[in-house]
């Protein structure tokens, strides 16, 4: 019994029911200037709310365009959430007395909704736009699962078909996870797969790749008028949906008493930073807090830290609009870590924006160090964190590192956005000493950079 | 958008940190008349204190003997209840919408706990006690690997080592659950290992089975003095660890404004029934209410449906002190259905005493059945449950379905006691059709009742 134990430490700040966000935060209405739009990737001019009517619903759309700093939820959204909603909000005390460090550090914890991350707050949102519009089917692709897993969870919960295309490297290795998308009664696809034109004309490409399984789903959602196609991450909409998690946030860190110095969460398309960072970053954008935001990536995939500011193609084939953001290149690919959903050669342009004009520091790791933090924080805490969160914790513990030699009793929160259940022979393999530590290369960095598509410099 | 949703319809309810129950409850002080006692294996006389104290320390002797109506739960034990207890209480009303039924129905969820089952509620009081005495190692068994990893996640939290024996079957087909118990620090052996008199005794064995890891866990800790054995499920300690989740029930109930007509839970040891039923049954047995109990198991391990009722051996060798209760004889091997937490001869002396004096009725269904109703339920409400649970689902389908008969607005209770991401495989096979449906064996059955040891009958 080597702890100190107090029962008046609170470690977990609980909010009911009616404290779900009734409206969904929207940042770019507090961002300074104009943001620049999106071009078609045929003319390069700015793209329209028109170009994305084949496989977006006008709900989705007007929200993805929208000015208003707050979008209302739908109740029939709220009503789902409930169902793992509100999440909590945990000191870990524990780890903080294993790191003997003066900080304290607070976690929102996504792992609890039945898919095991945050996915599901936009999953929901936008199954609801596309029943409203009509849509009886929605396509998409996923890597790891956890976004095709939170998509077919949505779908079933609205009586949608939901038809998933999973990178084929991943189909064979996480049986569990099409297993999970099965269960809830969604077709799940290995990519390349024989069922779509895009899919036969790569199936030489066995293992598949997200830019594969993108443009299968697409396909099927642009020539089906009943069939749309639904994005995980990246875009302002997704982004939006997410701002629940950051709502709640403050009003849990308000019950502690406590005001946040630095936010921490990782980033790969960016829709878990931007949903727990979004309604903080709005009181510092307002002049009523001053915040440090870090946004923790791969080192093997360093889009912020190594990436150039341009237009570029959201989809490795070149399909989507240009997009303004950090980005390695649309055809870089990067090396097979286990952070899954970090794996993506561009940002959501909105946090990409925040980079830009130093609001977001960024901060690369590379995957034993991510491991390492993961493992500590598992052994503390008890929960075991899936391989993208595990960038945070590694942040999170050089902060409170730096919390103890500066003497300092800083305040640090930070996104655990999903549990690792589903990626514990990456765990195994840490364990045994077997985990590689790759780092990209810079030749095919290099490469991709050359293959920008061109269009107007951004500045 | 077939469905009829109100916001002001709750959902879930949910307790703060102070709400953890302070004590647990002590059936056994509300229970008519004396309970035959345990019997030593050897002598076949009553097993006092002292036969236990090789392998458990006093301090859950002392419960499991203990005749006070409430024990208090030690401070740090409640402490680390904070890293996920309260539970939530979730009204189904998808499921009820989706069953069409007058009955409402709720849950009471175990899965948020960091191994994903209720499990650790009795692995942290375990532990601690254990520290206490100075013990620095437990060793324990464990077949699909829920207790060992609740186990393996609270020796993590108090220090202690944990040494798993895991069914050699087991240990091949669900590696994630051993990543789990290495991943908090735990040392899994295949069982039967080498590094027991007991598992090179049993060589030949190659896949194992939980009576052969029991032996080798308790041989380690027979002969280390700094080492002790922990159990599960079936002990009355184990029981009354357990039910922090029906005195949570009972909080949250009122909350909902209604009682429960019916309560029903799966039952294998007996741990998760007791825990959620005996805050309840209290209340029955001081003629405070009138409530309805159900158990639920496999019709391929009928413990409570086909049973007798004597003194059998709690494991398979005969090593451990004759218990009363409803056994299928110490040697019965049930057929290797995927609710492996259900697979055992025999049953908590407890749950057994209170099925033979009627006050809980036993149900039996067969594992396809159970599979059917568990996806039922994940598609209407989400959570995919672990195969244990999905018996309680089934009987609570069959109630639902009995309500809506009557025409009935009856009010069921039942425990969700962890979720099934672990075993996906399982569902798998039942999606594709594959899935065994398998009844035990008549002959089988007959010849384990026939080796019951000698002993005194019970009335």
């Amino acid at each position: 019994m080597s702890e100190t134990v107090m029962s008046e430490e609170r470690v977990k700040f609980v909010l009911d029911e009616p404290d779900i966000p009734t409206h969904w935060v929207n940042l770019m209405a507090d961002l300074p200037g104009e943001a620049p739009p999106p071009l078609h990737p045929g003319t390069k001019q700015p793209a329209g709310p028109e170009d994305l009517t084949p496989i977006f619903p006008m709900g989705l759309i007007l929200q993805e365009v929208s000015a208003e700093p707050e979008v209302e939820i739908p109740e029939p959204v709220r009503e789902v959430y409930k169902l793992w909603r509100p999440t909590p909000l945990y000191r870990a005390r524990r780890l903080e007395r294993a790191l003997d460090t003066p900080a304290h550090i607070y976690y929102k914890y996504e792992g609890g909704s039945p898919p095991g991350s945050h996915k599901p707050n936009t999953a929901v949102a936008q199954v609801y736009e596309n029943a409203q519009a009509g849509i009886r089917k929605l396509a998409t692709e996923t890597g790891a699962g956890q976004w095709g897993s939170a998509l077919a969870f949505a779908c079933r919960l609205f009586g949608l078909e939901c038809e998933v295309w999973m990178v084929g490297s991943s189909y064979d290795q996480k049986p569990y996870r099409r297993s999970m998308m099965e269960a809830w009664g969604a077709t799940v696809h290995r990519s390349p797969s024989d069922v779509t034109e895009s899919g036969r004309a790569q199936a030489e490409h066995t293992t598949g790749s997200l830019g594969i399984a993108i443009s299968e789903a697409v396909e099927v959602a642009a020539q089906n008028p009943d069939t749309n196609y639904s994005l995980g991450s990246v875009l302002n909409h997704v982004l939006l949906h997410q701002t629940v998690i950051g709502q709640e946030a403050l009003a849990q860190m308000a019950m502690a008493g406590e005001e946040p110095d630095v936010v921490i969460a990782c980033v790969g398309g960016g829709s878990n930073f931007g949903g727990l960072t979004f309604p903080f970053l709005r009181r510092v954008l307002r002049g009523q807090a001053k915040t440090r935001f870090l946004a923790a990536e791969p080192a093997a995939c360093p889009t912020l830290t190594r990436g150039v500011y341009a237009y570029d193609f959201g989809d490795t084939v070149g399909l989507t609009p240009l997009m303004p953001m950090y980005t390695l290149g649309h055809d870089f690919v990067p090396p097979p870590v286990h952070a899954g959903g970090l794996r993506y050669h561009g940002d959501s342009p909105l946090v990409c924006g925040l980079v830009k004009q130093g609001l977001v520091e960024p901060r690369a790791y590379r995957q034993n160090e991510t491991f390492e933090a993961a493992v500590r924080f598992a052994r503390a805490e008890g929960i075991i964190p899936a391989p993208e969160p595990a960038h945070a914790i590694r942040a999170v513990i050089t902060e409170a590192d730096a919390a103890r030699e500066a003497g300092e009793e800083r305040v640090i929160l930070f996104g655990l956005c999903g549990h690792g259940n589903f990626d514990l022979s990456a765990y195994d393999a840490y364990l045994a000493g077997k985990l590689e530590d790759p780092e990209f290369s810079q030749a095919d960095l290099d490469t991709a950079l050359a293959h920008l598509p061109e269009a107007p410099a951004l500045v």
